[in-house]
């Protein structure tokens, strides 16, 4: 699962994660601060400046994810 | 878990997950369609209009997904 991610390291920040997206530079970039707060970065081109960024507590984070990730389900 | 996430069946096209993302009328728009692929919208303030958007495949998003979430872990 590797495969696609680029994980750097941010001494004193956190971890950065970024997903390509396939073509045209388009990425999300996630940086996980040391006290669980997520940044979300979207780009939806090359460039260095992000299209969008949000800051999501790790709640937020774990209900985007779960959507994302299909395992998202009501009670 | 269903708390601050609104969810709307779009006929014919899948199904719209709302993330609130606290004040401000920031947002995460996830439309994940009926052939697994997924739209992801951000929204940094309460306009109609998306910051960015990004079309995820269904790998994808489950990378993107585990990230948030906190579940993704390397081999």
């Amino acid at each position: 699962m590797g495969k696609g991610v680029h994980i750097q390291e941010l001494p004193g920040v956190g971890t950065r994660y970024d997903v390509a997206l396939g073509g045209g530079g388009r990425r999300v970039s996630i940086v996980v601060s040391r006290d669980g707060k997520r940044h979300l970065y979207v780009f939806e081109d090359a460039g260095d400046e992000p299209d969008a960024v949000v800051e999501l507590t790790e709640e937020q984070a774990r209900k985007v994810g779960a959507v994302l990730a299909g395992t998202y389900f009501t009670d």
